[in-house]
């Protein structure tokens, strides 16, 4: 049985850690069953946003290392499994669909490192994030040299990289990290909420926006600005872009579909 | 008449917004007017910054959607009129001038696009950012999925522009999108003060800094530094060089010529 | 007598600025001292990190410009003597070690642009960061029309880079720019405290860890990611990933050999 529990509720897929009594702990098998949901999330016609939560009092205490050392040993990245997108987002496509994350307690190692690649994170009051690996002897390589100087500051992000010491939900929030500090146990519900809202916009809207700001972030501002205008034409003839001007004529929510 | 008004005063060339009726929606013909000021300001010899702010309770509640929907369908972007600099810095040459805003109120959609392109920002504790395109079924096309990820985090920017949910000016303060929150209506003169300290700095100086870090913001660290020196002999030789030291050393502000 | 002096205390290298008597005004002679510090850090064995800090009431309140005037306006940037390394960063390599930096009272100039290049800070409450160029009628070249931007954000940055005004240690927290922020006195034992602990972290490890973040701040994080598991096999096969392991199960701290 996997530890890796998906939900579709809507438009949203909820991804769900589901091994508490090992503290969450990474297998390769959950790692596989996380690219699978994430290429699912990104395959779907009806699918708006994928939602990443975890079981128990901690998100996850880290990877379990023994069963991992072969991979790293090999020194040639993690696999990604067939019809899979690379969790880590190192390698191959992203998903085209925002992500959003939920975390708590211990949020330590990959679970900031999938943290990095989402779009929207809430954290609860106790969330300690650490990444520990040199204070293992080794280095993280899920993609936290990459992004934690990029999203929390170049000196913010070295502190902890460089020391393996945990850092607060505040501070992960005063630094840029996550969006949202609720109490324990609220972490779930603010999420899913802030999910729905992300399930209400405009999807052909919501896509375009996530393929430039990406574009931007890989190549560059002057290449992205070229392609602002890409999608404009099919967007704005879309029966969405007649919606959202038809709804806001009538004062109320619109209503998409995606088309 | 246009409802763009230029005033040159000393050094600064304010450009005012002033279309309050209307809740200043943004025509084709003012983002000419703009752009031509923007042209302007970078071509003379004695203007040294610009200053954009907005008559009325509201900067600006977005665009005249029906006016700009033909331009959007056609997919080529916002032509620039000829002299004109492109007011989203999307297209052709930036202006060499810096440029200061001052929001309130409604600061929606190009408000937000336009403040993206600026150098230093002032808020009033009233303005409410939003980007409100998902919510239209369309997406934004002025530089927001650009620059939003960009200046104020990954994360923090996709959670307004995947919800089209509103932010206030503490938080675009705290996210680093804008310097100084004060009381409405203290808006204007408040920007007003830091444009013409910029104006009293030395403007050799102040053209050089902003050619090396947009160089280093396009290009790179590395090339951005082989190009440090570019301006240096000449500035070293100045006039106002020699005002500098001269200045310093009688203990009393210097005046400077930008020669 | 060099004012730059340089003491080994563990794995820790030293560098303190020693000319309180003016100001810690920066000379040629200091630049070039610095340098060497620099170069021999990172060549030693058994350095593992560089700690920089300043003698006396302030960090420093500038270059001795007289000095340096030629140099300037010859153009051609800061000649690296023999061995050392630009502590400016701006030309050849970068130090493989972490420097961490210790900053109190007037920290100007040169003083924001050699912080800007360390890895984690610790400022005095009284720290006063201030880039004077454009009141003397120059403009920096020491890198901060580069990196600050970049680490503060875009319009942090020009409020101060184009007015030559100052900013406190907390706006400097509040922004990124420095981690901690103590009582005047107490930042050399507060940074040297840091220094002390990415020293016992695995040498391997930090080394990999500044060399995979600096790839991905120069090249971009698609480039640094196929470089992610360059150094996985050596590390993961050093007897400092066998002392981590064991030292997990012993419940103890580690101690690392960096091999």
């Amino acid at each position: 049985m996997s530890h890796i529990k998906t939900t579709i509720d809507g438009h949203v897929l909820e991804i769900r850690i589901d091994r508490p009594e090992k503290l969450n702990a990474l297998s390769p098998q959950m790692y596989d069953d996380i690219c699978l949901a994430l290429g699912a999330l990104d395959r779907s016609d009806d699918l708006r946003v994928g939602l990443i939560h975890a079981e128990g009092k901690h998100f996850s205490a880290g990877i379990e290392l023994d069963k991992w050392a072969p991979i790293f040993a090999a020194g040639k990245g993690f696999p990604i499994p067939e019809g899979g997108i690379d969790m880590f987002g190192l390698k191959g496509p992203r998903c085209r669909k925002p992500v959003v994350i939920a975390v708590q307690g211990y949020a330590y190692t990959w679970a900031v490192e999938i943290l990095l690649t989402t779009d929207v994170r809430v954290a609860a009051e106790d969330t300690q994030f650490a990444m520990l690996e040199v204070k293992r002897g080794i280095y993280p390589c899920g993609g936290a040299t990459l992004r934690l100087p990029q999203q929390m500051g170049w000196s913010n992000a070295q502190q902890y990289l460089l020391t393996g010491e945990a850092w607060s939900a505040a501070e992960a929030h005063r630094t840029g990290l996550v969006q949202k500090v609720v109490p324990p146990g609220e972490q779930y519900p603010a999420a899913r909420a802030i999910a729905d809202r992300i399930a209400a916009a405009a999807p052909l809207g919501v896509g375009a926006i996530l393929k430039s700001s990406r574009l931007a972030h890989t190549d560059g501002e002057a290449v992205a600005a070229r392609h602002l205008f890409d999608d404009m034409t099919r967007v704005m003839g879309s029966e969405d872009a007649q919606e959202g001007v038809r709804s806001f004529m009538e004062r109320r929510a619109a209503v998409f579909k995606g088309r």
